[in-house]
């Protein structure tokens, strides 16, 4: 059987890239598609971290990836071989009802990557179910220098861009973006572009904000905990921001997201929750009138409008991707990330 | 000095019905209102219920009435000796930043009743702090028959309209209430009054449904918990109600009111969170998109235009109440409200 390499998890801090079977059709709907680029997510430093055993042994892992469609199946229609198309990071029909309203993480006949007999992202090639539905041809070639920026629509700067409409961000908003990992700083950018005119980031790792400033952040905050909060209160004259991104997960950034925000506004999140150990600060949320809107990110829904932009040039968020490995090296990428090492790290095939 | 009748809280499940002194005006911003009709809340229930001493002894209670003002401070414009005015269930200048942006219950210089030097609603007469943000006067004489109706502008019809605005009813919407209490009841009611077509309401007692249906109920679910959701579920295609009320503030009726929330659904949420154990579910709002809208009711931004739909006939939220009492009786009140022998007491002094 022809194979190839992918990134298998083991368990706590083990990954290793191996040898697996090359990917086949499996339902007429599907395709295969040769890896270009794929990246590690900062939700996937989660199970790297877990201590907990793998309940089902090793599995493929990775979620953003983007590629060559190389065969499809008899009943796709929308990708042909030869397209580069880009893979939101949970598969979909595109026409349940959920699909159709936008909600694609909740579709009726999807899935994430790297589950039960579905490949995982970081190899050289995967199949790919419910390809209509899922896959997005970019016009472009296989070398083309917008690539890793078009990689950033799998995940990250989709996830920014839901945190920021969820919190209602439009022209001339203020904005807080708590977090400077990759889907915060997204956050910045995603704010900018919805025409906030005020964009407060609450992080403290220089690189980070580096990026956050040319993202667009016009305020940095580098306290923590309660003195972020009294630092950004009195920035805004004790009445707090309408407009918060939640993009960490923590009980911490919850506690600080539901505290800066201005009675009646509004907390857009997309962290995946981990951690909360006493749960969203309702007293608080109650109080002030704090609504909380979000979750995981239907990016599927936001890819077209998003690529028109990366390939005109209005936004570019390839800078999250700081550290460059080729994929056998995806373990030292693992580890870079954990570390802080890098904010987001590139795996080339 | 002149005495009055006032109903005092002494500890759990002890209310007394005593002499206090008459109020006086103590600010230029002012208005004594002597009241002809105040009822019980719900949330007087959770102090009624405390076991824990009260820190700061016997104190008034109440914060829904509505009466005639009697004197005005030299500083009150906007409303006169001899109008009828309604009380918002929190008072509020009206003008700072957060009462323009319509969130009266985080009024820079507002509080609530029955706190500190302030008076409660349950009495003969109050004293009304910022009278000209707080009051609103209604165009009826003092035995107009639509006073009750008039009073659940005080609290619960307002409660319940910024739960069903929260979640976004509108014309044609699918609302699901959680809760047959005042609120829930009054959630259907904005719901119909907003343009929802279709209203499930979840609750089990006979009475209440009966009110619920009056009101504007199309389906009911007696059924609780997991039972409930999925009859729920069941009604929906298993898609779940993209609009949903928490009008109860307890760990079960969260549950529930996510539980039944479409992907990307909204829950409206005005229960005062007691007994939240586990918190808001929160795997679940992030993996289905559920937002979480809400909190403490600004019921003065409502009340003009919920007043002109009391008094133009529109809608009639009184039979909430469903038992009436002289004010010297609100200890039965109490009971009756504890025991859910009745929904709502009105208490005319």
């Amino acid at each position: 059987m022809p194979s190839m390499r992918a990134t298998i998890i083991h368990g706590g801090f083990d990954v290793r890239v191996e040898d697996v079977p090359d990917p086949v059709l499996l339902e007429p709907t599907d395709a295969i598609v040769r890896v270009l680029l794929s990246c590690i997510c900062g939700s996937d430093l989660w199970p790297y971290r877990s201590t907990t055993p793998r309940r089902n042994g090793p599995g493929r892992i990775g979620h953003e990836f983007l590629g060559v469609v190389e065969e499809t199946g008899r009943d796709v229609a929308s990708v042909r071989p030869g397209d580069v198309v880009v893979a939101p990071f949970m598969w979909s029909d595109g026409t349940c009802p959920h699909c159709r309203a936008g909600i694609h993480t909740s579709c009726l006949h999807g899935g994430g990557w790297g589950s039960d007999r579905v490949d995982g992202g970081q190899g050289e090639a995967v199949r790919v179910p419910q390809a209509d539905g899922t896959l997005v041809a970019a016009p472009v070639e296989p070398d083309d220098e917008r690539l890793p920026a078009l990689l950033t629509l799998s995940d990250v700067m989709g996830t920014g861009h839901h945190a920021a409409l969820a919190a209602g961000v439009g022209p001339g908003s203020h904005v807080a973006v708590v977090g400077d990992g990759a889907v915060g700083l997204c956050g910045v950018l995603a704010a900018r572009r919805l025409g906030a005119e005020r964009i407060t980031l609450l992080g403290r790792h220089p690189d980070r904000i580096a990026v956050g400033r040319a993202f667009g952040a016009t305020d940095v905050v580098t306290e923590r905990g309660d003195d972020a909060v009294a630092r950004v209160l009195e920035m805004t004259d004790g009445l707090g921001v309408p407009h918060v991104l939640e993009c960490v997960g923590m009980q911490s950034s919850w506690d600080t997201a539901v505290a800066i925000a201005r009675p009646g506004g509004t907390v857009g999140y997309v962290g995946v929750p981990n951690g909360l150990e006493s749960g969203l600060p309702i007293r608080a949320m109650f109080g002030n009138n704090v609504s909380v809107h979000g979750g995981v990110a239907p990016v599927r829904a936001y890819l077209p409008e998003l690529m028109a932009d990366v390939l005109s040039g209005a936004i570019d968020p390839s800078p999250v991707f700081d550290l460059e490995l080729p994929l056998d090296r995806a373990p030292e990428g693992y580890a870079a990330m954990d570390e802080r090492r890098a904010i987001k790290v590139l795996l080339r095939p």
